[in-house]
């Protein structure tokens, strides 16, 4: 946990052009798993590295460029079961509906995760977790949502949390119990929701389970009424605000949000000009996810020049889930934004690292290169970060350091 | 090269569906590189294990599925420079026209790729040919087609062959030479062919060093004239043929492929009816590259109903290259050809299986797993061939088979 990174070029990430551009080869200081300098004036490097204790290790990075480590802020990373034949089914013709009539869509995800135990869920969970950590995370936010009854979604918080004691890796938890109306309440979503407002909240505030609530706010989800009440409810006991909004339709669910002072808000292809006005006042990020934009070929865009106008914040998410966006990858979601939403490179690059910090409530320690930060890095076989969006599967990451540790990747 | 593999579930890719689903649990002998038997008869099964040679490595797939190492049968592997300056610029407003004024698209590859040694070619395209590998490659068809001089297409073609010598996989090469007008030629396409045709390709064919020669016929590229004349000169010089044809617009090169007895013609979003029947008579494979229609935010798919309906068979390829599809990654390839243009996921496995290895001219030995063909298998973590498609970046290769050569993944 005390490292020096020698000959690194550093995307600090900081604000302003000067935190996209890589710096030319400097070193960095690591002590007890936080940054704590960063030298680029020679004499000083040479005093440095001459002086430098049995404490610490060393780590050339030979003029690759470090970003800070990625952060993932929206997946559904907990789930048992698997939707590839149901992906093969439709592609062979059959519909949505008869699908959803033998059992089929998020129900076969729900019946599934219930009946894993945490340990079951873990075990699926790994590998999921290990293709985002290749792609450079060292942060992932989970999110409940298949179990819809309180024991499974707190199997699901408690599973997504026990991640840590396998991987080097922060995950933050969500709790999207507002995800969809089980089978048992069906037909009656307000009783639902005050089930997920009167007892899962309280529970999970409680025993410390969840850092944000999260509501799946849309025609085919929950609508106004039902978000206020389970927003209400995560606003009195203390827990953070997130939403699935205007991803399908424009329900309002955004501005909502931002009058509950909302991380983020998530999808908002449907947002219009009056949302994104209320998400700039309210300081909530906006988070894309071209994964789902992209698995459900929609072709409504969300307004991302606005957006940009406004200086809203856009985070960038893989949404990793077996209904919608099957993609455990945060670089191809970069060349995704890129693509398909015409991000630059730089919003890219932002919306996994310093803006999805934000989106999870940690800008104050986690993703960019300054003292005082958790020293989460990524270092990349690459001489210029534009490369991390433009191209998929060419290079890759080099080494990653989690709190200071490191991993060598390649 | 002498191998057993127990417990393999094998999915052969023979014609029918009984090439696509997988059997059950088996036996698979492999001599000197290529497969000899399958057993699946548990007394046989258990003679053969409890006798094996000393001259036979055993390999237990633990009830995987086992399928034909992939084929990618079509790319640009060989370049140099990099072009995410030129993507970076383009998203930040930069027209596509003042980029190429000061140099940039392919002629900045051409440049990059004139100034390159063989060896610094081969240094470059590692990575990318790795990337390819680990997405379960065992055989890669590489094309020239940015010296566009004698000296530098020879060199790409060199460059690509020596690949063989570098990891366990087979190269087919392509000559592309009719790929742009190169700038000493510019105003002049006419004798740029003539240079082609009268020049480059005899020595390419008396030097045996490319399989098949292709064009890129197109309103930007070559007209029919001109790509006849390429066709004539390779048909004459004993050589196979391909095409990128009907990507943009519609100028009949398919056709025209298609009385060439063509391999493959490659694209083709823009192919009418004709050319479809076309393809259907003269045996030629579709090739299509949802990469670059992805890339391009194309929106004219290619005729898929009627290349299934009149039996077509559709190959899939990467068309890695830094201009239009910078992917080296199969399994991405056959997601987007599922997402974007709605191939079943057994019809993305075909394309880079068995109608590959048609679409390069190998269909008697490679992409298919039965006796005499050369033991080029790939092992997933997977339980049915669906799951190729589906996702991207959860589960991977556990081991890649060579020529009866087993190589750890995971
Ligand atoms: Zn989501
Ligand atoms: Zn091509």
């Amino acid at each position: 946990m005390n490292l020096i990174l020698t000959n690194a070029r550093l995307v600090t990430m900081e604000p302003g052009l000067k935190g996209y551009l890589p710096g030319s080869p400097c070193c960095l200081v690591i002590r007890g798993g936080y940054i704590e300098a960063v030298f680029d004036n020679e004499q000083e490097i040479a005093q440095l590295t001459n002086n430098v204790g049995p404490d610490f290790t060393l780590l050339d990075c030979e003029g690759h460029i470090v970003t800070p480590g990625f952060i993932d802020p929206h997946t559904h990373l907990i789930f048992a079961g698997s939707r590839a034949e149901e992906f093969e089914a439709r592609l062979n013709g059959e519909t949505y509906e008869a699908i959803a009539n033998r059992g089929g869509g998020i129900n076969s995800t729900v019946q599934a995760t219930r009946s894993a135990s945490v340990d079951e869920l873990v075990e699926l969970a790994l590998p999921r977790l290990d293709s985002l950590i290749r792609s450079g995370c060292t942060t992932v936010e989970v999110k409940s949502g298949y179990g819809l009854t309180l024991q499974d979604e707190v199997k699901m918080l408690v599973a997504a949390k026990s991640l840590e004691n396998h991987r080097r890796v922060t995950i933050t938890t969500t709790l999207l119990a507002a995800h969809a109306v089980p089978p048992e309440y069906q037909g009656n979503a307000d009783a639902y929701i005050d089930y997920v407002a009167d007892v899962i909240i309280p529970h999970v505030a409680q025993h410390q389970l969840a850092d944000a609530v999260d509501v799946f706010c849309e025609s085919i989800g929950f609508n106004l009424v039902q978000t206020e009440k389970v927003f209400s409810a995560a606003k009195a006991h203390g827990l953070a605000i997130k939403g699935h909004t205007e991803q399908l339709t424009n329900l309002g669910g955004s501005a909502l949000a931002a009058r509950y002072k909302a991380l983020s808000v998530d999808h908002i292809e449907y947002l219009d000009n009056e949302g994104v006005l209320a998400l700039s006042k309210s300081g909530t990020v906006a988070t894309l996810l071209p994964g789902a934009f992209y698995y459900l070929r929609e072709t409504q865009q969300p307004p991302i020049e606005l957006l940009r106008e406004l200086g809203v914040p856009m985070a960038l998410g893989s949404d990793l889930n077996p209904g919608t966006s099957p993609f455990a990858h945060l670089q191809l979601m970069m060349n995704m934004a890129c693509t398909l939403f015409r991000l630059t490179p730089e919003e890219a690059l932002r919306g996994v690292t310093c803006h999805a910090a934000q989106a999870i409530g940690r800008s104050e320690t986690l993703g960019q290169i300054i003292p005082g930060y958790q020293a989460d890095l990524a270092i990349w076989d690459m001489s210029h970060p534009s490369e991390l969006s433009y191209q998929f599967g060419m290079k890759g990451l080099k080494h990653r350091v989690y709190a200071g540790r490191v991993e060598h990747v390649i």
